[in-house]
């Protein structure tokens, strides 16, 4: 007999031979039709029950929630919109869900806020909003490995526990094993590190990005994908304290080669998206218009979600330096009719995110890659063009999201790099083993960073990032 | 002009056109022939120069470890053990590497201890050895992607940061943004972790089984694939602090169904290795004859590594009750002549590691699957018997590692959870979510976790796990 997923099932042919899915009840109508899931997809099998043959007591415990397991014949549906159902030949009531529970009314097709389904965050996953959101997480994960592996790259996994806080991308969390009612102090009163765990003051990681360097510099092309810490106080829809990072670093590429790269990369994944989660983002995208329905007409998305993914795909991402980025913006309308919050004076400025989506959604109506950044304002690791004032940065801006991706060709010159720490007041005995790299057979390499989470509200239409990881790290909440 | 890696410039026939390719001098013979690696395989390209056209001056700079870009014509080659060599016409020098250095002694052809290499773990990764430990590493995570996709699993982040201690895994590394050295205190006298970032004790977590529960119980089938951390102050060759562990989950399936998928996977992750990572694994498989010379006859290997990784895939994994193996332990002759550690006396005894090797290496002489074990010795959430004295636990052990897997069918009865949770004062109020899903549609469910250092060693035939991981955490070493 078989045993196939939903997701299996509704792509084969009626065979008229039995099957056993086991599933959980989504409605169960006229005591007569079983919508069933088992989540490997967002559309549900039709089990029908002939219930003149079956126990009352039995159907009674058919509610929405329960698990079940049916067997009977797959033939042609007679209904709409699918091309099988079950016709049920046994059925057994795995586990009952007892409707009138308060926590089971996030299933009914009543609809729940997002900020409710947060609270509920185990059994959220159970609707079809986090579903469709979760199948996709998975599949762009996927996609992202198999993009990487196909094209030469080695997944490296940089450590989480970092004993270096030299890497200045953001506040840190404290790793420790000491009794932090006992906390042991040296002969000048600091904490004394030396008897906790690692024998030294530790860190969960910022970025895994140094570390990826080294190991560029021996097998070439490498990549991230792992967990990533900022221990900033941000309550926004924009920001995890605990969120997922991809780093690729290649050496012997430029910035140009990066930025092909990026949007090569980019490219690929939303393309696999579109290409296998496609009843996943028919639902989101109607969500997405449901949701905005509440909206004034001038905040609602002008592309649906799926055209908004295929714009990205089928327009070249719009290169644009700093310098000329700057000039636009200064002449720009909202800039002169100081619409911005933050007005645009002169070159050298820290771009916001009100500036990048104008470039993006008003300006150039394309994504755009804007390079060479003020050295300023840029971190330390980054290449000092001739001109001694900017630096070979480069962020990726999406329309609706602002910065996707942020990289950089990384200094390779052993003397101006140890300027630049000196400069930043970077520990270059904590970083001896980074300069290093520059020592021995040191060579142009580029790398960047794309927050994963970033990448599935992109691709799944959702406005706060708490609703695509599964169980959000923010400040005040870790719960689960 | 071609710009290709050296892995794909291998596998082409002669073009006689120009190539350009870049990378790291391993050797430079005669003055004439450049051994060039880019990382993305083990093997180097034979480059030839010649000499009398190129200066004396660049030509010095061309030692072990500098980065070189070479121009030249692709053609036949003359050497033996490869079939194209590169005709020099253009050679640059990228970046140098002073060959006097000593810590460019370790590219040397002279064997370094695995010890050595791990102080400069930022260069090891420039050797042979672990170019090639670290590329399997890189193949074998992919494979793992690969087999859950395929097989419709959904790849599932689980957090990293807890909120839980209840999982009982293992002793928990500590996460505060609190100020060490004014750590508040409530009105009883304890640390008030109110006024830390999440508002409450939190730790890294020790596993993302519980949560992946709750996954599966909605999606189906689903794996999670991340760091998990022990602050357990063991420093031996098989414990890290921080390693990688995959964790599959799935909705239905029974303790039969778990063992399956177990021998399923493993064989397809380690069919893959031995499909795409031949190069490496000859390397290693000499290596590791090198190493055990210097050990007694009898401790050698009885395999050679690739051997090995073929055994595992043409062996049934042999499925043992507990209460079998420990028969066949209290009669073993190593049992009766007290040279085990540890004599089984009885049954309820908990398996030492040479209890797992004398039944893996000496008695079934295939890898083993040992089930149902004593409720005692075993985890809150494992399935009970009818029995009533023993649960639904599984362990696959492996020649020369041992336990390689350790899963179970889940307790999935909420009476019979509950009461577990009292008699193992897990606390209930903190796994109220972990309780709910035997609440509401309740299911059979299985899962296991495998921790992907060990399988890298079984993989690679390394020793150490130290020597299987970028950059090792251990107690007393957070480094880089």
């Amino acid at each position: 007999m078989l045993s196939r997923t939903i997701d299996q099932l509704l792509k084969t042919e009626p065979t008229h031979h039995q099957v056993k899915v086991r599933g959980w009840v989504r409605s169960f109508r006229s005591n007569r039709f079983i919508a069933l899931s088992d989540g490997s997809t967002i559309k549900t099998l039709q089990c029908v029950v002939d219930f003149e043959n079956f126990d009352d007591e039995l159907l009674r415990k058919v509610s929405i929630g329960a698990a079940v397991e049916v067997v009977g014949m797959l033939v042609e549906s007679q209904g709409q919109g699918q091309t099988v159902e079950v016709q049920v030949s046994k059925l057994t009531v795995l586990g009952e869900a007892h409707p009138d529970d308060v926590k089971l009314t996030i299933l009914s097709p009543k609809r729940h806020s997002l900020e409710t389904l947060r609270e509920q965050a185990h059994l959220r996953i159970r609707t079809n909003t986090f579903g469709a959101v979760m199948r996709t997480r998975s599949k762009l994960a996927f996609a992202i490995n198999e993009y990487f592996h196909k094209n030469g790259f080695f997944y490296m996994h940089s450590p989480i526990i970092t004993g270096s806080d030299a890497e200045g991308a953001g506040e840190m969390f404290r790793v420790s094993a000491l009794d932090l009612k006992n906390i042991p102090l040296d002969e000048n009163g600091n904490v004394n590190y030396k008897e906790d765990f690692f024998g030294k003051e530790t860190n969960l990681t910022v970025s895994g990005q140094l570390e990826a360097e080294s190991y560029a510099m021996a097998l070439g092309k490498v990549y991230t994908f792992g967990p990533t810490f900022r221990a900033e106080n941000s309550n926004t829809s924009r920001h995890l304290a605990e969120f997922w990072m991809i780093e690729p670093e290649v050496a012997f590429n430029d910035l140009d080669a990066n930025m092909d790269l990026a949007e090569d990369f980019i490219k690929y994944v939303i393309k696999f998206a579109l290409d296998n989660c496609d009843d996943d983002l028919e639902f989101l995208e109607n969500r997405l218009i449901e949701e905005e329905k509440n909206k004034p007409q001038d905040q609602r998305s002008e592309m649906k979600l799926r055209d908004k993914l295929r714009f990205v795909l089928e327009n070249n991402f719009k290169r644009v330096s700093y310098t000329e980025a700057i000039d636009i913006l200064k002449n720009s309308a909202p800039n002169k009719k100081k619409k911005f919050k933050y007005i645009i004076e002169e070159w050298g400025a820290d771009l916001q995110s009100e500036h990048e989506r104008y470039l993006v959604e008003k300006h150039f109506k394309s994504p755009v890659i804007l390079f060479d950044y003020p050295a300023t304002i840029k971190a330390f690791y980054m290449r000092l063009n001739d001109d001694g004032k900017t630096v070979r940065a480069m962020d990726v801006l999406f329309p609706g999201i602002g910065e996707i991706v942020g990289g950089s060709q990384r200094e390779e010159r052993y003397d101006v790099l140890l300027e630049k720490m000196r400069a930043m007041n970077i520990d270059e005995k904590e970083l001896y083993w980074y300069l290093d790299l520059r020592k021995f057979g040191t060579a142009v390499h580029s790398g960047f960073g794309l927050g994963f989470e970033r990448l599935v509200q992109f691709t799944t239409g959702m406005g706060n990032i708490r609703d695509v990881i599964p169980y959000p790290r923010t400040p005040g909440n870790a719960d689960f």
